[in-house]
C-alpha cells in the first residue's frame, strides 16, 4: 500500500461473542467477517458488553466492532 | 438461544418513515429489513427527525434505526 | 425545491409538551413555531423527558426539538 | 415546591418494556419505580431499543429511563 | 424469558478492579453485584482506566460497568 | 488504601442545589449522600443547570453529580 | 405553573463573561437575556472556557449557557 | 476588544449551502447572517452533509454552523 | 419525491481518499458508492483524517462518510 | 493580535487542584502551565471532579483543563 | 512499516490557521508540527472554527488537529 | 499522597501496540511513557482498534491511552 494512491474503504458493524475474553470476541467477529469479505484492513471497538451467568460471572463477552475493508 | 454459544451478529442502519407515529416509522423500517434479511434480532433507535407540513404539523416521522441480525 | 440552488436555513430549539404522547409534544412545538416562523422545513428530536404524576405515570411528555426553516 | 429551597434528588436508571408503544414502555418503568420509590419527580429517556418478532415487526419496545426522585 | 412479556430492569454502576486483566476487573465487579442483587442479566463496559505502578506497568485495571438486573 | 488491592466501588447519581454557588450545590449533594452512604470516595460533575429568578439572576444552581463509594 | 398544562419553551444560547467567577459569568449572561426576553425559566451550562492573563491566571471566565423561556 | 471587559455573545445555528465547496457553504451562511445580525464574531462548524446528484457526485454541500455575535 | 409517501433508506459507511482536498475525498467515496448502489440520496461527513507526508504536509485526506440511498 | 495572520497554537491537558473552589483549581493549573510555557492564550474546562473528605464535603476540587498557547 | 511490530505513537493537539481554506489550516498546523517533531504519521480533525471578518465572510479558518507521530 | 494538598497533573496521549492483547498494548504504551516521564499516576483507555491480518484475525491491538503524571 502506498499512501496517496486512490483507495476506498467500507466499514461494517459486526458483533462477536466469546465465553473467554474480549480478544476472543474480537477474533470471533473478524473470523466471520473474513469468511464473506475480502481485503479486511482494520477494526475499531465500539461497545463492550456481556451476559452475566447464574454464578455471577461473565458468561459471555459481546464486542461491537466496526470492520473496515478495501473496496475493489 | 443459549448464552455462551458462539453467535455473530451484524448491524445495518435503516431509516423508516411514517405519517402517523414514531412506532410506525420503526415498523416500516423493520418490515423493509425483514424482506431481505433473515434472523432479525433487535433494533436501536438513533435519530428521530421529521418533515413539517404546510399546516405546521409533522407530516412525516423519520426514524434512523440500527437493526441487528444473526449471521449464519 | 431544487437541490443545488442557494438556500439558507436557520434552526431554533423549541420544547413542546403534551399530556398524551411524544408525537403530541412534537406537534405542540411545531404548532407554536408555525405561528411565528414561515417556511418551516424539518425537525430533529433532541431530548425526550417528562414529569411523573402522583399516580406514578407520565403526567406530561417534554420533547426538545430543533426546528429548521428556510431564510428568505 | 419553591425554587431556591434546599432540595436533593437522586436519579436511578430503569428499563421499561411494552409490546405497544414507547409511551407504554415509559409508563411501565415509571409504574415499577413508583412501587418502591416516593416523590418521583421527572424522567429522561436515554436509549430506545426493541426486539424484532418473527413477523418482522417490533414485538416489544425497551426504553432506558433515568427517573429522578426527591430525597427526604 | 419470552420477549413481549412485561419485565422491568434496573441498571447500577459498579467499578471492579483487578491486578491481572480487564476481564478480571469485570468479573470482580459482577461478583460483588451478585452478592447483593438477584437476577443479574447483562453488563455494559463504560470506562477502562487503571493505576500505573512504580515499574511503569499497569498495577491495576479499573473498569466502570453498568450492571442490569430484573426487578421482581 | 493500597493500589492493587481488591476493591469495588459503586456510583450513584445525586442532584444538589444551592442558592449561592456551584460548590454549594456540590456540597449539598455530598452532605446528603454522606447521611446514608459510607466510605464516599470521589465525585464527578455531570450537568450544571439552574433556575432563573424574577430578577434575571440565578436563583438556584443545580448540579448533577456522580458520587462513588467503596463497597464493603 | 401546573404540570400537564400546555406550555412551550424556547432555548437560546448565550455566552456570559466575568473576571471573577463562573457564577459571575452565568449571571452576566442571564442579566443580558433578561433585558430582552420575558419569562426566563431555567439555564443549562454548556462549555466553560476562559482567557489567560499575562500573569498566568484566568483573566476572564466565559460560560456558554442555554437559557430557556416560556413562549406566550 | 480587551479581555476582561464585560461582553455578552449569542450563538445562532445557520445552515449554508454551496454547490462548490465546504468553504463556500460556510461563507453562504455567514453572508446571510451578516445581512440581519451585527457584530458577527466567530463560527463553529457542526455537521457537514450534502446531497448526491444523479451522476454520483456531491451536488451540494450543506454545512451546519453556529455563528456567534456580540450583543449590544 | 413527495413527503409523506412511504420510503425507506439505508445508510452505509464509506471512506474516500484524495490527495487534493476534503471535497475530493467525499467525491471519491460517492463515486465508488454510485458504482454499486442506486438511488443515492445524501451523505453525512463523520471523521476527517489524513496521512502526513515526508515533507510535513497532508499527503492524503481520508473522509469517513455515511451515504444514504433509497431502498426499492 | 490581528485575525487573518498566520498563527499556530498547541493545547495541553492539565489537571489543577484546589481545596477551595473550581476557580481555584483552574488557577492552580494555569499557574503551573505558566511556569513552563509561554504565550498562554485560553483554557477550556473538561471534567470537574473531586475528592470527598471524611466529613462528607468536597475536600478538594480537581479540574481537567485544556490550555492553549501560541507556538513561536 | 510492518503491522505486528512493536511501535508506540504519541498524539499532540495543534491548531492551524489559514485565510484561505480548511486544507490550508490543516497544512499550516502540520508544517509547524513538522518543524519540531519527527516521524509524523497521521492527523485527525477535531473542531473546525473560524473568525468572521467585517465584510461577513470567513476571514480565517481555525482547525483543531490531533497529530500522531511515532516515538523512537 | 494526601488529598487536599496542592498537586498538578498533566495528561499525554499515547498509542500502544501489541500482537497479543489489549492489556499488552496498554503496558507497551505505559512502558514507553515511563522511559521519558516521571511520576506516572493513572491511565484512561480511549479507543481500542487494531489491524486485521491475512488470516482474518487481529494481527495487532492498538490502544489509545491518556497517561497522567504529576508535575513537579
Amino acid at each position: 500500500m502506498t499512501y496517496g494512491d486512490q483507495r476506498t474503504y467500507k466499514k461494517v458493524e459486526i458483533i462477536g461473542i466469546s465465553k473467554e475474553s474480549i480478544e476472543g470476541a474480537i477474533n470471533s467477529a473478524l473470523h466471520k467477517a473474513h469468511n464473506s469479505l475480502e481485503r479486511l484492513s482494520w477494526f475499531e471497538v465500539g461497545e463492550i458488553r456481556g451476559h452475566v451467568g447464574e454464578d455471577g460471572t461473565a458468561s459471555e463477552y459481546q464486542v461491537v466492532l466496526k470492520v473496515a475493508f478495501q473496496l475493489k
